[in-house]
């Protein structure tokens, strides 16, 4: 299976009135000087109701002999029509916490079986166009399971996702290769390889 | 003026026809194993028709005595109804490169003047949600210049915006303590942040 075979067919319009899993809100607000504006915005309609999150992303560091690898995934995302680089992530179900969410996310999408190392604060995706949001959870992978050596992922009939790995101190030279061989960067891997080098130029 | 002033009044669906700056569309697509799927998506209308990217984050890190700060913003954001903790950033303008975006953005948000060094590959906010991107341009300021020691941002009469500086190699922990105070965050800081405390934490 080549996710290299997957492509977008046509883009049409979307009525608000078709809209099943997404939604356009206008916001009335006073600014700071007391003046009344609008504001156009996105918003995702999954987010359960006990939930100040929509999803989260999954920071899983493998601690192998040539140095620690981060997991990554292929994956073909239709807004982009593009093969996406990404953390392992995924939406939040109703009555999940986000480490729940992320212990059963990579498990499905990667086979890796975890454990919660840390959970960041809550990140905004785009605050000026959208309100999507997610947590990164950090998580710890002990490579002497089993189930950690033969990988079991159980995705479901609509997605197709390669896991792949890279070198954490190569991480920002290999997401500029990707791009030049096609893939679409996703931002958040892209700015954890922004401040590896940030810390590395600083001596952090 | 405080920023804390600002506050949404009301949230209203917003009809297809009726928006100026955002739009869903329906995309179909085959997926790798030749089935029509559908997916929503979110998309600027605002994206100027030569341009790959809708804006830029600006990376402006000040070397200080006490060690390298990084410029960062508080700005009242409609979509989430709170003040969110930024990087100066900003939508490109028809014709403009990256990088002139970014040294104009800068100027005008904080008042530094500044040079370019480095411009990422693009980076996708929200892949399965919206097509949304932009670059992050790192810049360099001489402070020196008599501009930057006497900053005179030009904001446009809307925009509010807070100027203020974290020490990078404290920058995680400072995300977190903003979180508690009320604030937002936005991804692109958090994800550095993390990438610094990673590249710490395995010494890269």
């Amino acid at each position: 299976m080549s996710k290299g075979e997957a492509s977008a067919l046509r883009t049409e319009p979307l009525l608000e009135s078709e809209a099943v899993w997404t939604k356009l809100v206008k916001k009335t607000y006073k600014d700071a000087n007391g003046v009344t504006r609008t504001w156009e915005s996105a918003e995702r309609r999954t987010r359960p109701k006990d939930s100040d999150i929509d999803g989260v992303g999954i920071v899983a560091i493998l601690e192998k002999e040539t140095g620690p690898e981060i997991v990554l995934q292929k994956q073909y995302r239709p807004p982009l029509d593009k093969i996406v680089i990404e953390l392992p992530a995924g939406l939040i179900d109703a009555g999940e916490t986000a480490e729940q969410a992320a212990i059963r996310e990579l498990r499905e999408e990667t086979g890796y079986v975890a454990e919660v190392l840390e959970t960041s604060p809550i990140m905004f995706n785009d605050p000026g166009f959208c309100n999507t949001n997610l947590r990164m959870v950090h998580v710890s992978v002990d490579m002497s399971l089993p189930e950690n050596q033969d990988l079991k992922p159980a995705l479901e009939e609509s997605e197709f996702i390669e896991v792949f790995y890279i070198r954490l101190d190569a991480l920002w030279e290999e997401c500029i290769k990707l791009e030049a061989e096609g893939y679409a960067i996703d931002a958040r891997i892209a700015n954890l390889a922004e401040g590896i080098e940030i810390a590395k130029k600083f001596k952090l």
